[in-house]
């Protein structure tokens, strides 16, 4: 179970300090901007491009910042995490860089970029079967007989703060691109980022409402929120969007999104696709599908970006060159 | 013909006034850096994006920078240019921001991303014939029929200005991140580009070699600064580096690069296409072919970053998505 500790609601201090410690480890990522899609929506689209992050994804911002708490005794124990990829890759080289042992539970059907990272980073791979075990079970069950500590992806305290520096920095070039947010729509999975980016972006940029984008099937959140409780998927959903299949809420992240959201969307694959695709040719950045939900919600008229400014997060581009060719030659 | 003032030979002095002139209308694009590329080169290599640039293309700094040279009488005449895409898109957007008339000379095969690209900033587009006529020769007559003033690609003072800002911010961000350059690769068709960043590098990184790298075929500045003297390419080369199939080196680039270059460098198209997939999988960015060849130089061995800090420039991510989509399914 994790500690007491790091499921204590984190509060936007803990995002700026979050960001004093990463400060030199991370890619301040770009805000990109495109007059063709501007021209297109009749609105300003603001693009945070957390896919030139370190490790493809947004995900090391929370690792390195939960990973940089631990004590001597506990980094020489290890870490153990479990994720479909891309907190994976953000946990391993998290570890790599503060010199602490890193295992990692993966699915055994997880995107092989995704795999080849996290080994790339020095960790120690464990797979498994997703059809007969839970994985936070397993990770439990190693990190007990190891004495390591587990790292979770999104219920932890020091994790949520880390991710939200991604809204830190994207309200200061909002702000130096002279834009006055009038929303902000975010990737959901378990809502580590979302959460996250609206503590600070509650304290900074009050009047941006902040919005969770989730694939079609996977709207646990968007319906969670709707029901002011934590609602689980339907069985059976399936979506390309590998990084966001969390089948609840967290409970910390939905004690505070459930008070800083405006409230969630959901987008179905194709509609994915195509901002991929616009992602490609307008931005020319790689969007792997999770990391393009809320890109897709504003390219597709989702979310309604007429006559207003929108900022939305590309939280990651770790996608196999095969699934990107085949995204590319689909039509719209 | 260019006028004299044109073809003066611009200083590093000319530089820093074209990157105050730039200041707020350009993308200021990150300098990237992958781990996993690093172990494998045995080296430290830095990666200027300027594929992020607006347009798609580093173009847009030199055709800014020349067009707000242009006074009320001349900019109310318009300008035209003829370009194989990057440039034309350049000047395009570049002339609706000045609100100038614009009329771009493309080749009739050129990808239809550029193209429409082109259009989209509001320029007339005019094809010619690549086998029955000289694009220079289409675009003088009609400049001359409209009295509009022509931009040439690179033989022009303040368009070399404009290009080399990209060497301006390269060498800041090298010391942002501790990293004293050995060598910078840029890839080059013309030379502007290698020719603005060499002027610039010359006065605040002495210590770096500056290199320019062509497709194999097309490497007339390699082979002219061997001989010393500007050579013509041999007939029925090929390449699908698109943006870079200049039949010989600038009259006014050649004088700065044979002075300032330590020597060109050429890749093959297998190898280009292999560092197109390396930009996607590691920086998850999209390289045009002409773009990427600076890269495969480094990615390939051509170059030899073993033990040393090498920064390239990837200048655009103009490409088809069937293009781009091709290059991903081949295999190495």
């Amino acid at each position: 179970m994790p500690s007491s500790h790091a499921l204590r609601l984190p509060e936007a201090a803990d995002v700026e300090a979050a960001a004093e410690r990463l400060r030199g480890q991370i890619v301040t990522t770009p805000l990109l901007e495109s007059a063709a899609l501007n021209e297109r929506l009749g609105g300003r689209l603001l693009v945070k491009a957390e896919m030139l992050q370190r490790t493809g994804s947004y995900k090391f911002r929370g690792a390195f910042n939960r990973l940089s708490r631990l004590d001597g005794t506990e980094r020489g124990r290890g870490v153990v995490a479990y994720s479909s990829g891309n907190h994976a890759q953000g946990v391993a080289a998290a570890a790599r860089a503060l010199d602490i042992p890193a295992l990692i539970v993966m699915p055994s059907r997880a995107p092989m970029v995704k795999v080849e990272g996290t080994r790339s980073h020095g960790a120690e791979v464990v797979f498994y079967d997703e059809a007969s075990e839970r994985r936070e079970e397993v990770a439990e069950r190693l990190a007990g007989e190891r004495g390591a500590t587990l790292v979770r992806p999104y219920e932890d305290a020091e994790v949520v703060a880390g991710q939200g520096t991604v809204g830190l920095e994207l309200a200061a070039q909002a702000g130096a691109a002279q834009a006055a947010l009038d929303a902000v729509l975010v990737p959901c999975g378990g809502g580590g980022l979302v959460a996250g980016t609206a503590l600070v972006l509650a304290k900074v940029c009050p009047a941006a409402e902040l919005w969770a984008v989730e694939p079609q099937g996977f709207d646990d959140t968007r319906r969670s929120l709707a029901a002011g409780e934590r609602l689980e998927i339907a069985p059976g959903a399936k979506s390309f969007c590998d990084a966001l299949l969390a089948p609840t809420p967290g409970k910390l992240t939905f004690a505070l999104n459930r008070r800083l959201l405006a409230g969630g969307l959901a987008v179905d694959d194709a509609t994915v696709a195509a901002a991929m695709r616009d992602a490609f040719t307008y931005l020319k950045v790689v969007a792997e599908p999770g990391g393009a939900v809320a890109l897709a919600a504003a390219l597709s008229g989702a979310f309604d970006c007429r006559g207003k400014t929108v900022a939305v997060i590309c939280s990651g581009g770790n996608v196999d060159p095969e699934a990107f060719g085949k995204v590319l030659g689909e039509t719209a």
